[in-house]
């Protein structure tokens, strides 16, 4: 991590009191945060759950009472975005607030890291954790990292205090099993993926069965020894990624089948982070955020989740790709709401880092803001546009209620790029399900657009191609 | 009305305490009901909401803070079916308890009753209000009826004390405007549809733009009368069916255009009716009911609602066609959940009637089943199958989480029937979007839901088609 002009130091010096300051070029920051006791972190992030795929998001038959009463109690987010449909670059976007193409977390040539990649999220990159140290908090990760699993690349040296959990994705390093059965009738075998304790490998292949489990057992442990100083947890679940584990308390319980037994055992172990929470009195004092990396995996059917009303899944720049249910809570400090404003992960980023008198890197462009007055329900989000790309490539923009698909492709299979110029346009506050082109009878919004457009490429500096790079064979 | 024998007085006669008794080929019953002052019952029906259009359901724009509410204090189900897909028969059979093909409300010459129909709800018929009146309950219709509008159809001919609506749908008559324009940019004037008051016309055209608003007034003053007697009010909107109309007060306010305005319009009333009942003490001896006559009606695009995640919409037998949300409410006595059991509106009336103490009749079959079980928490609803009827013709049928589809059909446009031998089969509850036909893997499932359909067949007597007669031109 580069070092970096302590602006929260400056912001002290200039005003004790809580006044909430904006600097130019800054993000929005509340200057109070450093008086009070710092508050405490979790993100849960899960792997290809889809938008439709809690009941509170409309699923019809998956069972998630924690999850529900999380939102009920909090915020449900609606118009919620994550940087990327696939899991490597939409990551790294959550991690460092930036969209991976500026990163170089996506390419053009592989859309994640492999286990032969040589790759992974560069140095200079400012992560959460990094931040968060910086601010004198305890940092854990624990689950998915899939931003580089070459030592340098992983969580411990990403600000991570420790790391529990699979580097990348749970259908990786595959010896066993016959094609697509090895997928939907997987057995943990059939995967040679490993489990990592910090920077060592301690089981392999995962016991991917009681991954769930396990994730959860070392996150309530760490929220319960972490009490006395700020913490920031980043649980990744590897789930509901296919192939799909669950632990046997939950097998062949949901009425949904396996999917919706993994779904329930990671609502499961919500609902255990939340009362641990409640039970050691930090409740109050922590933020949770729940959400997903991308939309659904549809190409394995049953085994893959539902985008809801939401058009196509993973892998797309559709709504089903890049959309996902985000719950955001925090007894007692933000405001219990259905939330149609726009946020992303980028946005949890830069939230977090201002909410923890954090510095919000200036030496570079930061695509996060601070969803603070939506939270504490003073404003709007400032969030109002949302570029769309699919590897390096942009594909669609979003600017208020108005989405414009330059260049669509099916998620998978052998479509190529189909250009669309008029760009096809849909509102989406209206048609959700983007089913209704509005470009021929709106190209003035086509044209505003397009200058947003315009602003964001004319700022955008390519990071060099990290999902590119393999590990050369000897 | 035809004359029944008195069950109730029997079971009273045989057992003065609270006790639970079903008679051999009677709805379960509970004699302590007669004991204890009488609920009341409240249904709100609207008209071509789809599964996807409430918050709680699903829908990211469209804000429905009152029948989130009331979900979050009663029971949200989400396997809730109507009897039909279009209105006549739909309406038919919430308040007969019955299918339609049973009482001729259904037919394979026309789908609904028109404006030039003769036809109309057979006085043989038990209506919910009939059998209600017969205990004492004070009974009233408010909104749309569309079973029949000659005199002797009306709702006050079929048990209600009152009458304040539209007698059909708010797009007949048409008298004014171009084509499909004339739907997607509507004036109340261009469709000359009467508003009645008892039996007579007090409005015509109907003022539409404020027909939501008089509809509730009209409800929340019943409820406020009625406090010294128990009371049943059906409160049928003749919205969100297109074309949409919407009072000044929510015009432009929902993210979700007019369909939105509309939704956020209803959705408000629901919540008059509810503070209603709690400020004149009524809301704990009160059961209401909230939901649609069928799908959304997809072929007007954003005038039209969303099936969410189900597949297609109003007319057709997938179940976007069929299945709708419905919330149930009654404080303190049916326990607040997410019900993922089968219930349909045919249920709602033995419900009702068991409820009240009434007579389910057993002269003829009912469909209907009693879901107290469900409500109030002691077991599972009794519903493991449902017929789906187009027009006349059965074309799927559900047993447990397995449906079949015999014949499908768009719900519009030119396509013909498509038979299936062996049928389509899809697991509802892994795949609620009918999207993975697994037939072939299933030949045992569909034996089972053939012998069903067999045993269903067998007892049927097809009513007198009501929906062919027209009145005759001099």
């Amino acid at each position: 991590m580069k070092p970096q002009i302590n602006r929260r130091q400056f912001i002290k010096f200039l005003s004790a009191g809580a006044v909430s300051l904006t600097l130019p070029g800054c993000a929005s920051f509340n200057a109070g945060v450093a008086n009070e006791k710092k508050p405490n972190f979790i993100i849960i992030f899960c792997d290809d759950m889809g938008y439709g795929d809690l009941a509170c998001y409309g699923h019809p038959t998956i069972r998630t009472p924690n999850l529900d009463k999380m939102a009920a109690e909090g915020q449900k987010w609606t118009n919620f975005y994550v940087g990327a449909s696939v899991c490597t670059p939409s990551r790294a976007a959550l991690l460092t607030g930036r969209l991976p193409i500026r990163s170089g977390m996506c390419s053009d040539k592989r859309r994640v890291l492999f286990p032969d990649s040589a790759g992974g999220l560069p140095k200079s990159e400012v992560t959460i954790a990094e931040a968060l140290k910086d601010e004198g908090y305890a940092t854990a990760c624990v689950g998915k990292w899939h931003l580089g699993h070459l030592p340098q690349y992983l969580p411990t040296n990403n600000g991570f205090d420790s790391y529990f959990g699979i580097p990348y994705s749970n259908d990786m390093d595959r010896v066993g099993g016959e094609g697509r059965q090895a997928f939907l009738e997987p057995k943990t075998e059939y995967f040679n993926v490993p489990l990592m304790r910090d920077e060592e490998i301690i089981e392999r292949p995962a016991d991917q069965n009681t991954i769930i489990k396990r994730y959860t057992e070392e996150a309530v442990k760490f929220v319960r020894k972490s009490k006395n100083k700020p913490f920031f947890l980043y649980l990744a679940h590897n789930l509901p990624h296919v192939p799909l584990f669950v632990s046997q308390k939950f097998r062949d319980k949901s009425l949904r089948g396996l999917y919706g037994d993994v779904i329930e055992e990671i609502d499961y172990g919500v609902g255990q982070i939340l009362s641990t929470l409640r039970r050691e009195g930090l409740a109050e004092n922590t933020f949770v955020v729940f959400t997903s990396d991308n939309g659904p995996w549809l190409i394995f059917n049953e085994h893959g989740g539902s985008a809801g009303l939401l058009r196509e899944g993973k892998g797309c720049t559709f709504e089903g790709g890049m959309r996902e249910p985000c719950i955001m809570w925090w007894p007692g400090k933000i405001k219990p709401a259905v939330v149609n404003d726009m946020g992303s992960t980028m946005d949890i980023y830069t939230t977090i880092l201002t909410l923890a008198g954090a510095n919000v890197p200036t030496d570079r462009v930061v695509d996060g803001l601070d969803l603070s007055p939506a939270l504490f329900g003073t404003g709007p989000s400032p969030r109002k546009n949302m570029f769309y790309y699919r590897g390096a490539k942009l594909y669609a923009a979003r600017k208020g209620p108005y989405k414009a698909h330059f260049i669509t492709k099916l998620a998978y299979g052998k479509g190529k790029d189909e250009y669309h110029d008029p760009p096809l346009l849909y509102n989406l506050e209206h048609d959700p399900s983007e089913k209704y082109d509005i470009s021929k009878d709106n190209p003035e919004v086509i044209i505003e657009i397009r200058k947003e457009l315009a602003l964001h490429l004319a700022g955008l500096k390519l990071g060099e191609d990290q999902l590119a790079k393999r590990i050369e064979k000897k």
